[in-house]
This record gives structure tokens, sequence and C-alpha cells, in this order.
């Protein structure tokens, strides 16, 4: 039996913390979504199609990846994907407490999938989308932090700005 | 010597976490005035008239109980109340931070008013009016979350939208 | 209708931190037990009739308040004397963790029985038992964090040492 | 190919929660591996084998579950057993810190293994061992808690006592 | 050698946590620069000069103290100041996580520079910029808890709103 | 004026975590007193001596440190050094709590004297000298976390047992 896994998120931009994760995730799915949510409230950096398009890029060439756009409510999108996995990624303690209430709700929602929690690569502990974006806006570099594409993407952004 | 009293907050709407708290708290109160705050930063999905309407019929008729609109300090409200028991329901860590600074602060404001902090049932602990909100807003089904009068306002809310 | 609460703990020995939650204790109840725990497995500095001693002491001649030595669950306790509320205190989020933990387990052994919690005076919030029998052990003055009757124990016990 | 996990613990005793994990696990794993581990530091109420049959009995009969009591590190069990995944339960904030750290120092002791992290169904949140152990010392009912096998030896182990 | 230690933030307005931070950060720094944050994205309730101003008056005459305005990234006006210090005051655990999260990125940054922590007097706990100007807004008295010259600002502020 | 801090802990053993933060203390101290702890009520692994022989070679020839066994209060230890400057380690939230506490209750008995908090590298995050003795027990390899000398007495010790 084939396991689907589902990871989703803003990806605003995505960051070597997300794909990190994105890797170690084969060790328990055989296929994973990358699931790009359509935020109607948030304001978001980059279009849609720009922040699946660089996790492509991120996460390279694999046919067990998939990246695809949603909106809704995930468990929904799962269920539509017949997965019964949802990864999420832990830093800190302020995750854990939003995370925790949010994966209660999704069982009770939809029983049958399950919510598991990876903790990222130590290197990337500190790193997220919105911080890459602050410090790309001020104009400090970012290589470390993304892939080369988004990196080009964030400095032609702010260069403009 | 009868005890007042309060528990506030924006109910935006009440949900069965809420009405459970109520409930419990005469433990210790003689009554409890739930006091709908109204927020002018925030942008209520519900009128104030809405709001207090759903907690009348969450908490049922129950005359030990007063649903007031109010605005200001919770401080200066309680003691227009003759309150001296400021009662707040706590379900996670980030919850703690927040209200044991809020708590600090009001005894400053009004040392004869003590806050006094209950957990919710373990069932209700990852509901919160935003989840509640946000589910209903995606089609899903939030009737074992909130009172029927509620779920249906959520229905005819963003069924029209 | 008389409300009873149950004030519990080790008291090894009794600070300021308890004597401080003790008095506001009464925004809401009108009796309190303090109830001192007869710990089998905790090596105790103080025998029971000592800090049950220092307890009276230092909340001071109030009919209101009964001292009590108790070994047990908890809840047999509160069941026993006819309280419906066991009053906590919350100084940090560790606390706060292995509170929880106990009020739900505590719920589900006696569901009749409500847990609240207190957060102390800001002036108490570092104090502890373990802390200021620390300090006294290493000859620190604790004048500031104790009753005299407790403060003067303490000097004789690591005197004789 | 066939998943393994490993999902360790000293279990003394076994509780629903446990069981709760074990049974989700199969969203992701084939093959499941409870490890019992030989504390050598902490004095266990129960004997492995006492500890290793209330799991099978807990767990029920199911050929994708193996028990297995272990000593020595956690990394090196997983890696003999030819497991990829590691599994954890996380109940709260202090339970996260804990793992966290251990799972980076896992990683880094054998970077092929990942750990993951499950949350226990909302009802045993408040569950631990320990809080069993403790309730059935002190003469509490348990039934709800643990399955029949585990309450009868508490019973037996306290009545003794 | 003569150290330099840089202490950012919004001080919208500056409260007595914050001078009582100053005061303590002499134990080892020689300078200090009090930068004081454009953000361009939140809404300050004060102008920037008006900021500024209000620092100078809390702190007092001192001529080991510089107040300036910046932009952009604290480690890029950190190194243009020749300081190597980074002061943030810790309140709680949920100021830790961010602030845990941005000493690292700032150490990948600026691997000279060096993030330290301080404890507020627990006196000023649970002081905050914002929870300061939500009590003057509601018409609350915040004498105890900034500089008259804040005090008298926050009062013409909303008494003319 | 030359600035004397100190940093004291068991360092049983002394972890790449801990010479981490002795490197880094230079930002803003001249002289750093490594103080460690005699504590009788803790078994530890080596005995004072090698402890701080440890520490030596693990930090280096550098005349600006200085090793020192020392019992009783901290902050008396650090009063009879002349040091104005107390450094902690912080590496979790859990941490942070008890760290918390203790810095307020030292402020109180030595308000001269002020507690720091450093971050340690993220290479460091998990490390505690109990997880390393753990793992060198069990036989897993250190030397990526300790200094060499301390990889062998580990080494040594656990053959031997």
């Amino acid at each position: 039996m084939s396991r689907v896994g589902v990871y989703a998120g803003s990806f605003d931009p995505v960051t070597n913390g997300h794909s990190d994760l994105v890797a170690r995730s084969f060790a328990f799915v055989d296929h994973l979504v990358v699931g790009v949510a359509t935020n109607v409230n948030k304001q978001a950096l980059f279009t849609m199609e720009e922040r699946a398009e660089f996790i492509r890029h991120a996460v390279g060439e694999d046919e067990r990846i998939e990246v695809r756009a949603f909106q809704g409510l995930l468990v929904e999108f799962a269920r539509s994907l017949g997965a019964r996995i949802i990864i999420r990624g832990l830093r800190a303690v302020s995750d854990f407490e939003y995370e925790f209430q949010m994966a209660l709700m999704n069982r009770q929602l939809a029983p049958e999938i399950e919510t598991i929690f990876m903790l990222p690569s130590v290197e990337t502990t500190y790193l997220s989308s919105s911080l890459v974006r602050e410090v790309a806006r001020h104009g400090g570099a970012v290589d470390q932090f993304a892939h080369p594409r988004v990196v080009e993407a964030l400095r032609a952004k702010f260069r403009s700005a």
C-alpha cells in the first residue's frame, strides 16, 4: 500500500528549512503533496504561481513529490488526495501550542487522518519565511537560507521597491 | 454575602468551551456577568447584539447569569458591577503568558479584584472562536463545537459570502 | 451556602508566597482548609507538626482557616471536607504543565470538584520552599521570604548541621 | 518496502494513552516494535516481564506489533531492528523540550533514523504512568485509565503493601 | 577597551521596565545606544521624535547613553556603531521563543556580535508598551508605569481622541 | 575598569556547549571565573579535581580564565571575587523557567550583581552533560560533543564499569 502525506503551508517563500523537512519525510511516506495555501486573509509577498515554482526548484526533480495549490480546510484537501498523513514542522514551543490545537481540531473533523510532527535540522531551527523576507527587505544577504532562485526573486522584489 | 464574578471576552462567537466554563463557575460565584467586549480595534464577525444573543442561548435560562456589553478597562467594568472576581479560561501555555501579564497589570490597577483561572473540559481544549470561524468559513461542520443557534448563524453568514 | 476551599502542598516550609495566596483566597471561599501533605516518598526537612505550626503562625489567627495534615488523594481529602474548590498557585509555565495534568486527572476522579488557579503577588513570584531551604542551607538570609518563626527554625536547623 | 517503527518507553505500567498511540501509528508504519526500556537507574514498580505482558494485553492480538525489552541507546536498538522511524508521544510543553533535545541528539548519532511526534487522543492527554501509579497507590480507581489486567495488577500490588 | 552595547525597540512609549534595563546594562557595557526602530509596517502611537525624547527624559542625563533612530537590520545598525553587544529584555516564555530565533538569525548574519538577555525588575515584569497604551486609551491611570512626561503625553493623546 | 564574570555549574563533564559559551563571554567581560559547584546532594560522575581539569583542557590556555571550585550560594561566591556579572546559558524554555526564578532570587540577595543569559551555538543546542554521560554509558560515541580528554575519561570510566 502506498502512503500519501500532505505538507501544507503558505511557503512565502520556501526556505531551506522546508526543503529539509520534505527530504526527511520519505522515511515514512511514499508520495508527498506539498500544498500551497491560498490564504485570502494574508497578503502574500509572492503569487501562488511563484511560490509553487520556488518549491519545485527547492525540492528538485523528484517524481514522489507533487506541488499543488489549495484553499479551504486542510483535512478536506488531504481527503481529496487520499492522504492519511498530515506533516508539520515544529520549531519552538509557540509553534507547538498552535499546532497542538490545530491537530486536535483536525482529528475531530477527520479522525482517519493522523497529524505527525517533525523537527527541522538544527541548522534551520531559526529559519522562517517571515524572517527571511524581513532580512531581504532590509538588504541583508539570504543566500544561506533559501534556494538561489528564491534569493534572486527576493533581491529583484526589494530592489524595485 | 453574595459573590459576583465577571467572565469577559469578545465571544465572536461563543463556543461550547465558553459555556462549559460558565457552568463550572458556580462552584465559587453566586452571580456571573458575562461581559461582551466592544473591541474598537478588532473587526468582529458578528455584531455586539448577535454575540450577546448567542451567549444567552448557549448558557440557557439561568437567573444567576447576566450578559452585558462593555468597553474600556475590564477592572473598571468589574468595579462598576461590585464584582471582586475576574474569571479567565486557560487552554495553553501561550494563553497563560498573556493572561499572567494581564492579571498582574489588573491587580496593580485594582488590588481588591482577584483574577482566577479555570481549565476548560478536556473535550473543548482545542476550541477557540477563531478556529470555529475558520472551519465554518471553509464550509466545515461546526455542530459539535457550538450551540445550534451559532451554527446556523455561521452557516448563513458564509453561505451568503 | 458556605463555600469551602482546599489549598494543599507540602509547605516545607511555608513561604510568604503561600501566605499571600491564603489571604487572597477569601475573595471566593468562606472557609479554607490548608492541607499539609504527608508525602511518603519525599524526605521533608521539617516534621508534619512543625510544618503545620509554621503555617498557623504565617497566616495568623483567623477562624476561617483550618490547617490539617492529610495523606492519600487530594480529591478524597477535599470530598471528606465537603469542599468543592481546590486552589492552586501558578508561578511559571512549568508549574502550569504539571498542574494542568493534575487538575484534569482530578476532574476525572471527582467531577464535582473544581480546580482553580491563582497568581502569587509579583514580589513572591520567584519564591519556592525549595529555594528558601537552599538559601538557608548555605547560610543566606531568608528574612524577607518567610515568617520570623520559619526563619528562626531554618537557622536552628542548619546551624546544628 | 516494509516500514518498521520503534515506540520505546518504560511503560510502568502501560496506560490507555500508550495503546491509543500504538493503534494510530499504523497510519505510517507497517510493523511496530514496542521497546520496553530496562532503566538501571530508575526503580520500576513492575518487572520487565510484567510490563511487557501488560503491553501485549493492552494492544491486543496483532501480528504487526512486537514487544521487546531493550537496554542501551535507543538509536542502537532501532538500528538493530532495521527501523528508520522512532515514534514519540507529545503531551505537553515540558515533554516537548526534553523530546526535542533527545531527538536532535539521536539524529546526530544516527542521521538515517527519523524521530516523529504524535499527539495522544484528547481523552488521554492528562494520563501518565506515574499519575496512574500515584492514584492506585492511594486507593483511587484507575479502571478508566488502563487495561483491566493492569488495573488488577495495580490493585494487587498496593493491597499487599 | 570601551564596550558599546545596543538596546533596540520601538519604545512606543518607553516604560519603567525599559529604563530599568538601561540602568542595569552598565554592569557590562561602557556606552549604550538606545535604538528607536522606525518600523514601516507598524503604525506607532507616537512619532519617532516623541519616542526618542521620552526615552531621554526617562533615562535622565547620562553621557554614557545615546538615543538614536534606526531603520533596517539591527545587526547592521550595531556594526555601524562598532557595538559587539545587543541587549534584549526577557519577560516571558513567548518573548524567549521569538528572541531565541532572532538572536540565532542575527548570529548567522553577524557572528562577531553577541546577543545577551536580561531580566527586568520583578515590579516591571508585567509591563509592556502595548499594555500601557491600552490602559491609557481606556482612561486608566498609568503614573506608576512610565515617566511623568510619557504619562502626560498619553493623557493628552487620548483626551483629544 | 576590569569586568569580572562568573560562569558556574557542575560541569560533570564539561561539553562543547560550555566551552562555546566561555569563548563568547569575552564580548562583555575581561576576566571569567568558571565556578565548579560542589553539590553535596548530587552524586557526580567525576571528582571536583577531574571536572576542573577537564574544563582547563576544554577552554585552552587563556590567562583571562580561572577555574575554581566553590560551594555555598553563587552570589556569595561572585561577591568574594568582586564579580558583578553572573553568566548563564539558555537552551530551552524549561531552562528559562528555572533560571528566571533563580536570577530573581539572586537579585534579591545581591542587587549589585546582574545575571545575564546567552544562547549556545546552534550546533550545541541539544547538548547537556547528562545526555553526554548517558550516551557514553551505553557505549555511544561522544567525540563530537566534548574535548578529547573528556571523551577518553568517559570511555575509561564506563569500560571499567
